[in-house]
């Protein structure tokens, strides 16, 4: 299947929908995940178009997963967290839901769980948990 | 903390113990989960030492993500998926068992569920899964 250059990461790529940003480069963007299963749940993209894992380039991962880790590890540093879990969804039966390839960083904390799927964070504290993260990352 | 050179996945690598191989390049090996929570589920490792996605290099990142992005597209293909899900873990908190860098790579049906963790798979069935993937990826 071809890329759907209208899907949601696009528009915000474009500007033509906000974000909470958290970090930008020449390849890749980071922004908060607006239904975060934990605190402090990034989503990192490429700048440019991939459906998925299934279907980018191996310089749209290599930049990709850079960004990942990069992000990974400000979320240990800004959030206290003891761990992260990295998921990355390819296609409907493989849990995608926005079509254009991205990672998902999940801090964590010893004992506490994900929480459920689909349930919209409140906007104040995506800006203020964005605003903690670019503290780090922008040290 | 360090590497700790006696994990499983670093004595497979050296041969000390057994593995469904399903691919193995410079810089990377892949075998059967021997715990899978989908048929034909994947791991991904780099053949030098890195705990996982928080101390590993640029360089190792981006040989271990190609090789997934490899994997996942023979996942489809030899196993008939509509989709894959990819995970990866970090430190405990974060749902790592095994401190050596991996990507686990689920191959995904319409409607079919990820099996709960921790259950053994016959061994018989892993390598028969093993052989189709290896036929896509020598073909």
């Amino acid at each position: 299947m071809s890329y759907d250059p209208d899907n949601i990461f696009a528009k915000i790529l474009r500007g033509e929908i906000p974000s909470h940003k958290v970090y930008e480069d020449e390849d890749t963007y980071a922004l908060m995940d607006i239904m975060p299963r934990a605190d402090g749940h990034v989503l990192v993209i490429p700048k440019t178009a991939a459906r998925n894992l299934l279907d980018a380039s191996a310089a749209q991962l290599a930049a990709v997963i850079a960004t990942t880790q990069k992000i990974a590890k400000a979320t240990m540093q800004a959030y206290g967290a003891t761990g992260v879990t990295v998921q990355q969804f390819n296609e409907d039966s493989g849990g995608q839901e926005i079509y254009h390839l991205h990672f998902h960083i999940l801090p964590r904390h010893d004992g506490v769980a994900l929480r459920p799927p689909g349930v919209m964070a409140d906007q104040a504290v995506l800006a203020d948990l964005a605003a903690q993260l670019r503290a780090v990352l922008d040290a």
